[in-house]
């Protein structure tokens, strides 16, 4: 995939118009907070000082690890391919949220290890059926993952809204993400590696071997060579379909630990995508909450989630409402006759 | 106002119920966090496994102050009337949210200092035009007060759905919700005050020694007499309508600084109304997260809010959402026929 160019979404006299629309709304100034903060970078990702939401959508992607055969997940790998069957059905958690939330829900076949045969719903951009077993050897060849990501920036193309979230479903994909976490950190694995879908502390102590073990063999050193290596089709797949969302001027809705991991790696590669990201949660799982520092990110939400699925980005989504919403609809001081601040 | 009993809403039985319901829908257990507390709670509430959200409304109660004379606040006591006026228009932020969320939204004068005459929209129930100085003498009789608290547990008498939030309006209210929260939780006046709608360090000072004196000319001691001292009367009726609510057996949904002063008052009262409880949003103002954790109350948002309105609790409804509606339309592990965890 051709890596496209970020720029960042800096516009001085928009950022000022935005500051005083924002500023006349009939309430004590920056009595907001993060909504404040939110509309700002709405208006300014999109170009306009009236910003707006439209057609929101949340990608699921799913895809097989080979490194579950080091026995990583408290969960058998055929799960994940059950979980795109629930996500069919409409009743998995994010399929709940979405429709709540009035947002659409795209399914996305990335590399799962299960034939569906042709599917209403489900989008068939299957790499291979699940990544090789990075204990042993590299994940994916370099094709591998530039085919990813060029599904994902494909996929991005053919969707009509102007807010994008991304999920994902993968046993084995927290060893997956912490192995990318470590190698694009460089933060000690014992701070990247956690209970997952539900380890003991045992199966945390097995998973963080594992790790250490692979990053001792393979000599990934580039963002791309760190994600061939260690990622999951659907890791790879998110990152192609978050550069080509930002490309487009899209809000990107940030979930948990998973998805965070691709955005390390694109980060990394052009770091003016973070100027389109909207951290929704902080996720329970242990190393999202320094994956977030490391990005400088703050979330909307800590509710202790650790589900996946864009989970927490669903959730979020009626704080972006409602960051758009104050600076579209709300009366001015002047417009609803309020007298202003004495001092 | 007579104080009804509130009994607290544990079950064991039923506990198990909604443990268990929560456990076989497809996802790792405890995984929604705080999601699955909060549909545990409102099953509890409603006394069903199968919980439901049913016309959630929000009562915003609006009031004058006495204290004001004192120069408390940044702003006139005029912008109590002006923004009960926006509110009536639509132009308010609780006005953006409650329509964004789907939630209804009833303003109640509850004691402006201002004639607004017969206006639709507006529930008029003046016990005064706005309290006496509490800095000179108590801000509303015993009488008064319980007039108030009435007037609050009638209004929701008249309410048709099964959540209730609580939102307030009234210039130097953060004043009364500081002698409140002192009185009340004995915390030094220093941890109480904060900056309401945007004083400065002077002027935080210049609060704090308001109340301060006013506390030592006081000698109120009951809850009752707090309330009535130094209490607004879109506090007091704030109290009479969480009392009655919970007798409803409704969700209280508890935004920030001001309305959990209320809800101190009549939790001395019927500490199992905190079960009933809700916290919607940790607030910026300086004082109300001392307050939740006296009340050991857990907050869905932190999101640097400190506008009052009941905004918080208009933002957070989603959320409550989304704990009734994983629990309602969720697969179980059974029905979608996904492998539970291995261990």
């Amino acid at each position: 995939m051709n890596i496209p160019d970020i720029p960042s979404i800096h516009d001085a006299a928009l950022a000022v118009a935005l500051d005083t629309a924002i500023a006349n709304k009939t309430k004590p100034p920056g009595s907001l907070g993060m909504l404040e903060a939110m509309a700002q970078q709405i208006g300014l990702i999109q170009r306009t000082a009236l910003p707006h939401i439209e057609q929101p959508a949340i990608l699921v992607f799913a895809g097989d690890h080979g490194v579950t055969a080091e026995g990583v997940s408290a969960y058998p790998q055929s799960v994940t391919w059950q979980m795109v069957e629930n996500f069919l059905a409409g009743g998995a958690a994010i399929n709940v949220f979405a429709r709540q939330n009035g947002c659409a829900l795209h399914v996305v076949d990335a590399g799962v290890n299960h034939d569906f045969g042709p599917r209403a719903g489900l989008m068939d951009r299957k790499v291979a059926p699940g990544t090789r077993n990075f204990a042993q050897e590299p994940a994916m060849s370099a094709a591998q993952c530039a085919q990813a990501m060029q599904h994902g920036a494909d996929l991005v193309a053919g969707l009509p809204g102007n807010v994008l979230g991304f999920g994902e479903m993968g046993i084995g994909n927290t060893t997956s993400a912490t192995a990318i976490m470590h190698a694009i950190t460089q933060l000690p694995i014992e701070q990247c590696a956690g209970a997952g879908t539900g380890l003991d502390t045992d199966g945390i102590l097995h998973k963080q071997t594992v790790v250490k073990q692979a990053v001792a063999r393979h000599a990934a050193q580039t963002p791309l060579q760190i994600l061939a290596t260690f990622g999951g089709f659907e890791i790879a797949m998110m990152a192609g379909a978050m550069l080509a969302a930002a490309e487009r001027r899209m809000v990107l809705l940030i979930d948990g630990f998973i998805v965070t991991s691709a955005l390390l790696v694109v980060a990394r590669l052009q770091p003016a995508i973070l100027d389109y990201c909207v951290f929704s949660h902080c996720s329970d799982e242990h190393g999202h909450r320094q994956m977030l520092a490391h990005l400088g990110g703050r979330p909307l939400l800590q509710l202790g989630l650790r589900l996946g699925e864009g989970t927490g980005s669903a959730l979020a989504l009626p704080l972006l409402h409602g960051a758009v919403n104050f600076l579209r609809e709300m009366a001015t001081f002047d417009s609803a006759a309020v007298s202003q601040k004495s001092s």
